[in-house]
């Protein structure tokens, strides 16, 4: 059997990310046997909309629909193209038409990788955060009246549903359940945004009475943020909306001093539509260009794509590759970022040749 | 002339730390010769809640809007009263009825504070968060449909109108052109609040053609946050919506190692109506009773009052009490938070008495 997968490097660092990506993608294929198809597509990027005048041709989605998962690269690029045009014209519409209601996001300590808190040790810091990511606070909804005048009034709405609510604790839940701590953590702000947030903490409650072995535990957004530094060793999955887990999911990955590194999965979990799968960083404008750009963040979303499609030996044998180039920690090697003076290509090439074994 | 003070403690260690805050403010006026008539209040409570079925007398603000300034202690007591009744009720009314459209916060790492950052020093931080307080993410508009059935949808409504960005925005140009960086970051999330944040940025640019020698700079929120956590050196005063500065100034404080010892000022800049002044801890129903809160947060909202009111040396003189009974160390009059084994009392009468001089 095999695997289509739709290649989109995007902007920016994401064009010398995704090299390594495949470099590493490819290394465990051959080792595991995984048969990959690989199609390269240019659209999706802010070079194809100065081209074009839109970020995506119109049978995108006929053209993604049938494949088995979307590995991308970084999307962005403000100098040229406003940043909710070129988001809204691709990430966002890929998430949103394919269904990916799961962005899932590890944060976790790992060898080699200084954090910027005090006195903690890889092994301390290993979480989850699984955000909602097709609905909530990133709504199409709203507009402006009396646009240009004093009396201006700009609205924007966030929906939740049900469907949408649900399906993600749920998610949230059986991975809580798969794991030895059994923790789920709710963001909530029902104090203060008080009509979706109760709301939210009552599904919570309600989706919850099917998982009795979970304990679940719910913080305002702002506590939980300033726990996420404070105590970070206290989560094991943590469940947000939209807008908290696009902060949770940064802020987490900066407290384990992994966010040029951390990778993201946007899955469809029925598989009716491709999952994707992708860096949290983005585009880096201010290093693009210089071929110093740590690929981990792409070489982990590499991972989780094997894991998703079914070989989490594959994706095992990734991670234990870029943890062990990590824990050796060969400056001629390693990028700047992680106190190293070698490249993009270097660290991708030492990680490869790791899982080739 | 006298400032008359309305005094609400509020819930749980609201009542614990008061006493303490009001014994600084009275060193400090005895001091500086400040006359000040003090209004003790049982309103906006829990207790009063239950007592009275609201948390408010009907003649609330009557009896109120002449005060020069609302001395607050903490609210909420979720066991008993739910947060959305308790808040909404009391302190966001407060903040509405009243303007406070300004939320001022200091994030500064404090001698003999630990904060969970590795390698930070006392200087090192020291930036303000100027959140905007009435409008916003915070509405009051929106509702449920379907309620109770799989096609339930909740929606809630953000508004921002010119009249309340501009003002909020004004006012931290104008903070940030009177310290010596002028430098100003703006937290917006323009690729995925695409309605709302745009348009912020928009009034962040035309607000600041009046303060050119003021540095601005926009991030998104998600790497604003996890900037915080990896350069808190970076910022001088960053300006946010409603929920983003109310996310960032419990982070703020998380970074320095301050949550619970961090004063906010809820600002009425044009002195229409009371401003209000209150710790950023909550009523900590967990440390309730026993008497070893940190009065900290409450003793420095007393000095930015004092600052409010036209006395800057009594507020400075406040600040270098407590910050040299920190420095000292004293582990008899320090509260446990911050490695004592004192009491919220053994840490107020120290504070106050460094304060007489
Ligand atoms: C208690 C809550 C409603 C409040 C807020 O969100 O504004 C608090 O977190 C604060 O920051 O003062
Ligand atoms: C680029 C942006 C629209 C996006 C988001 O907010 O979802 C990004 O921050 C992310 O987390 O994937």
């Amino acid at each position: 059997m095999t695997h289509r997968i739709a290649v989109i490097p995007g902007d920016g660092i994401g064009k010398e990310v995704m090299p390594e990506g495949l470099r590493a993608l490819e290394a465990a294929a051959a080792r595991f046997g995984i048969d990959l198809a690989l199609e390269p597509f240019d659209f999706a990027s802010c070079d194809y909309y100065l081209e074009h005048g839109q970020m995506l041709p119109d049978d995108w989605f006929e053209t993604l629909k049938d494949h088995d998962a979307i590995f991308y690269g970084a999307v962005g690029w403000p100098e040229m193209v406003p940043d909710h045009i070129s988001l809204w014209g691709s990430l966002l519409q890929f998430r949103r038409r394919f269904d990916q209601y799961v962005n899932l996001r590890p944060c976790k300590l790992l060898p080699g990788v200084k954090s910027p808190l005090a006195g903690r040790e890889p092994g301390d810091i290993d979480f989850y955060v699984v955000r909602e990511n097709t609905e909530g606070e990133y709504s199409s909804v709203g507009g402006r009246m009396f646009e240009g005048t004093e009396r201006e009034v700009v609205i924007q709405e966030t929906v939740m549903t049900r469907t949408g609510v649900d399906r993600v604790l749920k998610y949230a839940y059986e991975l809580a359940a798969s794991r030895p701590r059994k923790q789920l953590t709710s963001a909530t702000k029902s104090n203060g945004i008080a009509i979706t947030m109760p709301w939210w903490d009552e599904r919570v409650k309600a989706v919850g009475e099917r998982y009795p072995e979970v304990s679940v535990q719910a913080f305002h957004i702002d506590i939980l943020a300033a726990n996420f530094v404070m105590h970070p060793d206290w989560f094991d999955v943590v469940v947000a909306s939209n807008l908290f887990g696009d902060i949770l999911s940064d802020l987490g990955p900066a407290c384990t001093g992994t966010i040029g590194v951390a990778p993201s999965a946007n899955i469809n979990p029925d598989g009716s539509f491709p999952s994707l799968f992708e860096p949290v960083h983005g585009s880096a404008p201010d290093i693009a260009g210089r071929g110093i750009a740590n690929p981990i963040g792409q070489v982990w979303s590499a991972a989780m794509m094997l894991e998703h499609l079914g070989h989490p030996d594959a994706g095992r044998a990734i991670v234990d590759a870029f943890e062990a180039v990590l824990s050796e920690g060969d400056p001629a090697v390693l990028t700047p970022d992680v106190g190293g003076q070698g490249t993009t290509e270097t660290l991708g090439r030492a990680i490869a040749a790791r899982i080739a074994g």
